[in-house]
């Protein structure tokens, strides 16, 4: 059977204030997994807020923070797979929010917080839209439904990938919505197929046992040049990155792929205003614009050396250290890229540069022609009134390679974002009517799928 | 007349108590002038103690702290000038001194409080020098005495040149013993000729209103990398400082330089040691070492922008800043080679770098072979026992051109330090032998100034 789709609705309506209460809740757990503190403690509410909503669950440990599994059975065989993480980014710049950034507040019809939108928020919207699938359907699920909640997906997710394969027969379903998804600045509900991979690194370099006096400079090797120099060797002004190889794997978008971003609208004069920019790197616009995530990075997350207060200090830095990721595209490799990024610093003469690698992801990409994209694009057009934008490529990263590939599913995306939710910035937040649109979204996707 | 040398070494014996006294006296005014705070009234003092020395004296106002002048005639037209400053550097960190910063403690044969050495030593060591002259020379002086006390040496001297340029006739002289000096490790009195100028500036630039997410750098430009850009076209690894025009004015040492480093013992080894490191910057050694000052220096003193904590952070950086100095030579000038830089970076595409001047100073060097600088050597040898040595140049800077261009004066240095004085440092201290040793060079070298 069917659930009643005014059901499902009119019991996410009315039920709103208490999935606030509890994103409220989650919110409350600064949860910083570049910091690492609080995470057990939010990985255990996470166990509860799921057994409070019928699930059975475990926890999973992993060599970093635990991943929290929950599962409730359904009336047919298949199952759907709902990924999300219960770690978020570091809160600073602190003086740039408008309310505690681990207090949540409800203002002007939204609700802010760290973590509101990005990922606690998505996590919370389906649980509601379970909720409302059992309200409207006696009880049950027409689907088995199964959580993977993990608190590393803001440090690059470096433990769900062996968690997956560990895990093949647990973790068996028949297709999967994805951490984050959202709505278009014009209404139309955001289908994503491909995500980027990326591969992260910190420099170090050390090139005295002190500070010295900057009056030593004609003599005195200083760190930060050192990275400057390896850095200016890695991608020059016109974003050309130089490590040999880089572009190898590199594939362009597909004629397919280019009709898709046709299709899009385009959000150029926005985001233009949105960062205060004259124009893009590269000088995109129009298609180029549109389809510039298959243009892989080189990006400098933060640099820091030396004397950086008022005035001046006459010092020459003993250390430098600067952090970098790489966005890839389908089919580069981030464990080969960090292997060409060695090679090209011995051979520039930068071996003095200790690097670190702080995570990977491989980049994936899913057609567009499966049932479950065209469930999604369904019932986001009854729910949103607007047809679903299909989306080839976006220009972040998450860990869908390692459930993708394994468990050999397709992946697509729903959920409660909009492009104003401050992601990672000061003031995240998530607008109650989003939240709604979503869960609605998310309960039909779930409704429909032993169908399909 | 020339006094007796036996009746001024042991009137200075004699009086070192007393001496030592005056110095805890001005050591016990906090006069940090980075903080400028206790500043005129450690002026008043100065001005004070130069009375009670039988000095006429005066203060100036500047644009920051007062300039304490004082004067005694002499026996002959010839007068010389001294120039000290009764400011600072901070006291921090408080914890590594084993007595309080000002509170001067006297233990092992040596005087502990911050300004010891410098530069309130060196001052009182050369009141002390005043006193032994007229001692032995019948209540006068064989040459007239001007002293140039200020308050701003520590943050810059950005007053002292133009209290000059406004008091040329009153300040008129003909040569002149810098506001510090010293014995090297092996017992040789210091003679430095030349000083570095400086040009400090600092680099800001803001790409975007706001932070992005790094999955957006293939459309947004990153502050971080614009500066590194800039950076690279400024200087490459081979140390070559790319501004066009740069070197025009920068002057090579001559053959008697060159002679001048060849006679200095060599600190290569210990330096290398000090700092960890293999080798020096353009891999020199020998004579390349002892005169790489010669090359002028683009510096960075720090670097920063976007995330530097722990892990990593997903994030285009929109703002970026970098701290730079230029040591410059005998003859570049810091104004033109500020406007060689905005050029440079107007050409090469960085005008959304915004450039601050934090500081400038100009270069100065004495030439080796005028009659003050003989005397200083022959002073020097009679009461260390052991040759001078001629510096040509140093990697600091100092307001010596303040004086040295306006005045057209030789300047050379002698004063009370040795390498352990620890100046700028905690535990700063001065020998009670070196300040013997110190005052009776200086009382030496005006004893005998009227008669070269």
């Amino acid at each position: 059977m069917v659930a009643s789709k005014e059901q499902m609705d009119s019991y996410l309506e009315q039920g709103v204030n208490g999935y606030m209460a509890e994103l409220a809740e989650l919110c409350a757990i600064p949860s910083v997994s570049a910091k690492g503190e609080n995470m057990r403690e939010c990985a255990d509410l996470v166990e509860r807020m799921l057994k409070r909503h019928g699930f059975e669950t475990r926890q999973f440990e992993t060599a970093g923070y635990p991943v929290v599994f929950g599962h409730l059975d359904g009336e047919s065989e298949r199952t759907i797979l709902l990924y999300n993480h219960y770690d978020v980014q570091p809160e600073e710049p602190l003086d740039l929010w408008d309310s505690p950034p681990f207090e949540a507040t409800i203002r002007d019809g939204a609700l802010y917080a760290r973590g509101a939108k990005d990922d606690k928020g998505e996590f919370v919207a389906r649980l509601a839209a379970v909720d409302a699938v059992r309200e409207a359907n006696g009880g049950k699920l027409p689907c088995g439904v199964t959580f993977v909640v993990e608190g590393q997906e803001e440090t690059g997710s470096p433990h769900v990938a062996q968690f997956v394969r560990e895990n093949l027969e647990l973790l068996k379903s028949d297709g999967s919505i994805w951490e984050e998804g959202g709505v278009s600045p014009d209404g139309r509900p955001i289908n994503l197929l491909g995500l980027r991979g990326v591969l992260s690194v910190e420099f170090n370099v050390q090139t005295l046992s002190r500070d010295a006096h900057s009056g030593g400079a004609s003599k005195l090797p200083n760190a930060a040049w050192r990275l400057v120099w390896a850095l200016a060797s890695l991608k020059g002004p016109d974003e050309r990155i130089l490590i040999p190889g880089f572009y190898d794997n590199a594939h362009p978008p597909t004629e397919l792929d280019l009709q898709h971003f046709r299709d899009l609208p385009s959000y150029e004069e926005q985001e233009r205003t949105d960062f205060g920019i004259k124009e893009f790197l590269r000088g995109a616009t129009g298609l180029d614009y549109k389809s510039a995530e298959f243009q892989p990075t080189c990006n400098i997350q933060g640099f820091e050396s030396g004397y950086y207060g008022k005035g001046m200090k006459t010092v020459i830095p003993a250390k430098a250290m600067v952090k970098i990721d790489f966005r890839l595209v389908p089919d580069q490799d981030p464990d080969d890229i960090y292997e060409k990024l060695m090679k090209h610093l011995q051979d520039q003469g930068f071996s003095d540069i200790q690097v670190t690698r702080l995570g990977a992801m491989w980049p994936s990409k899913a057609t567009a022609d499966n049932p479950l994209v065209a469930l999604t694009a369904r019932t986001g057009e009854e729910v949103y009134g607007k047809p679903s934008m299909i989306v080839p490529i976006t220009g972040g990263s998450s860990p869908v390679y390692a459930f993708a590939g394994p468990l050999n599913i397709p992946v697509v995306t729903a959920g409660v974002g909009y492009i104003g939710s401050r992601t990672h910035s000061p003031n995240e937040h998530v607008r109650l009517s989003d939240f709604l649109l979503g869960s609605r979204h998310i309960a039909r996707i779930i409704d429909g799928f032993a169908g399909i």
